[in-house]
């Protein structure tokens, strides 16, 4: 795989400034607990499954300074942003280890390993959904920058596409930060995967002509009912899809899922500043006296999705309370076999 | 009223740019009917009412200029842009004025004020229904800029607001060419009525949310079942208004009702260059390896509108056939009854 979002590089971590792209490729080298917080905060590195594996390595630098305890590490990083699952997850993963008097770095390698393994893995599952649905959109960037690597809705895509299927990707451009056009885009663009960027707008018109087969999403948060938290426009093209037949499907790692959160609307949703709206490439795209608007993530009800494309296979919503539980205990169980097969 | 998008300078046709719009209020002088054309396909003037006017006066340069005949006139100006049938019907007018010995000039006259008050009238038929829908959602520009003067989807805002009633507008910013956020707020903003710009990914988001009390929006073409053509992005907008029961309301005067197009499938659709969504403000905002697709307009079926504010009224689909057939006898009879009233 080309692409990565970040990596450890030994004494810190390194990240694609995502802000900068597609113009530039620009290395950013964290060296500290507060860089890493400002680079999610600030965007630099974005997508639920990547700012959790940043975060766990965030601990990790915070652990090798010597500076503060692992529960001020632990508080500094989880205020950063609010909505996805993924960085409390990779928060936890660090500071139960540093905390236990372990190594949060070999903590943060593993949690980084297991979501490069489960965005694979998703790959895999999801990538039998396209065999008859050439046309496929997606919203927001849920590939390697978002995840570390493959991806979560372009995971599938990749694999077809590696299988040599031909396949077309309508890339919405997401506004207001257009993670599709330059995130999406810059991925497909680097495979030669054939796609097209549209305005969010034109989502309706193409499927209303029956030129979309299938859509595939990341997401944020997945509340214990299936409700998902994503990107700002995701339930536009939901609802949308479901007028339309169109299938439509959620990838996401096990870190993206929370049974904590019943339902949806219990799910807090960031609202960003307004300039986000309100200017563009540091042009002023609206009059000095116009407010905006910008909540970041909208959430779509689970009988909205088709189906939820896991490391396990692909889901309906009643599957994930029971494949959730079967995950969590091989989680649990899996340092005690580690030992018993030492022993 | 303060904003107007064109007028007659005695030798001309002048309109404001509203490309440079809000960054700069910049009037440009046209002289000639392919300067006319020119602003028309450029979009330096956009909106059907608008385009429409524009097209009349450039029929009128054309006859002053004695240098083509009137068909070859209509037909330049003809070819600019197909979706909008205001356009048409604009320079029909003028055309038939100039074909039968008159001035097109008086045509083209007479028609801009033929335009703005029929957006008089919608305006005073639309504001009874924003008694208690006082978060009213719009997309695109439908305002004054759009139709010489106060606009069709604003035109019930504006009378509404004159009237002293508290209101507030959601603003689609509308990508790919931002016409929410640059000129829909821009004629607010200058009159101080109360809106906040969204990327149009959010629209459903606030609809979910209970925050949108009614949807306006203006029309480029009606075909004679209310099917209606209008910006790209319209009809994702009236599926949502339908998932969450809020009513969803088409304005427009008479020149935007095509009887001969019998359904919305039957309605060319303008497909612009792809620039438009690939760069931003003259920067690139995708991969130079990325295409793009860019249809200008959508199609919304007639049974997501709860109404059709006309100038005689708001109206169901089932209404405007015989609703049109009544306003096209009175505006053959109006020469007839004017002449009587001479005699």
């Amino acid at each position: 795989m080309a692409v990565r979002a970040l990596w450890w590089s030994g004494d810190g971590l390194d990240l694609i400034d995502q802000r900068e792209l597609p113009a530039r490729t620009r290395i950013r080298h964290l060296r500290t607990l507060p860089q890493v917080a400002e680079a999610i905060r600030g965007m630099a590195v974005r997508g639920a499954p990547a700012i959790g594996a940043a975060a766990a390595y965030g601990m990790a630098l915070a652990q090798r300074s010597r500076r503060m305890p692992p529960d001020r590490a632990a508080r500094l990083l989880a205020a950063t942003r609010p909505t996805a699952r993924d960085l409390f997850v990779g928060i936890e993963v660090a500071r139960a280890a540093w905390a236990a008097g372990g190594d949060a770095l070999a903590a943060a390698e593993g949690y980084r390993r297991a979501i490069v393994e489960e965005c694979h893995a998703i790959g895999r599952a999801g990538a039998p959904l396209l065999a008859r649905k050439e046309r496929v959109l997606t919203h927001c960037n849920a590939g390697a920058l978002a995840t570390v690597e493959w991806g979560t809705a372009l995971a599938p895509i990749r694999v077809a596409h590696d299988e040599g299927r031909k396949l077309f990707v309508w890339v919405d451009e997401t506004r207001p930060l257009l993670q599709g056009s330059r995130l999406t885009a810059w991925e497909l663009a680097q495979e030669r995967i054939p796609h097209a960027i549209i305005a969010d707008n034109a989502a309706g018109y193409f499927m209303q002509r029956g030129e979309v087969d299938a859509i595939i999403v990341g997401a944020d948060r997945i509340a214990a009912n299936g409700d998902f938290a994503n990107k700002i426009g995701t339930y536009e093209k939901a609802v949308l899809a479901r007028e339309h037949g169109i299938p439509f499907y959620v990838a996401a790692p096990w870190s993206t899922f929370d049974p904590g959160t019943p339902r949806g609307d219990r799910i807090p949703v960031e609202e960003r500043g307004p300039d986000e709206v309100l200017r563009l490439s540091g042009v002023a795209t609206a009059p000095r006296r116009s407010r905006a608007r910008n909540p970041a993530f909208d959430v779509t009800p689970h009988r909205f999705v088709r189906g939820f494309i896991t490391p396990a296979g692909v889901l309906t919503s009643r599957q994930l309370g029971p494949a959730l539980r079967a995950h969590a205990r091989r989680a649990v169980d899996a340092p005690r076999r580690a030992a018993e097969q030492l022993t």
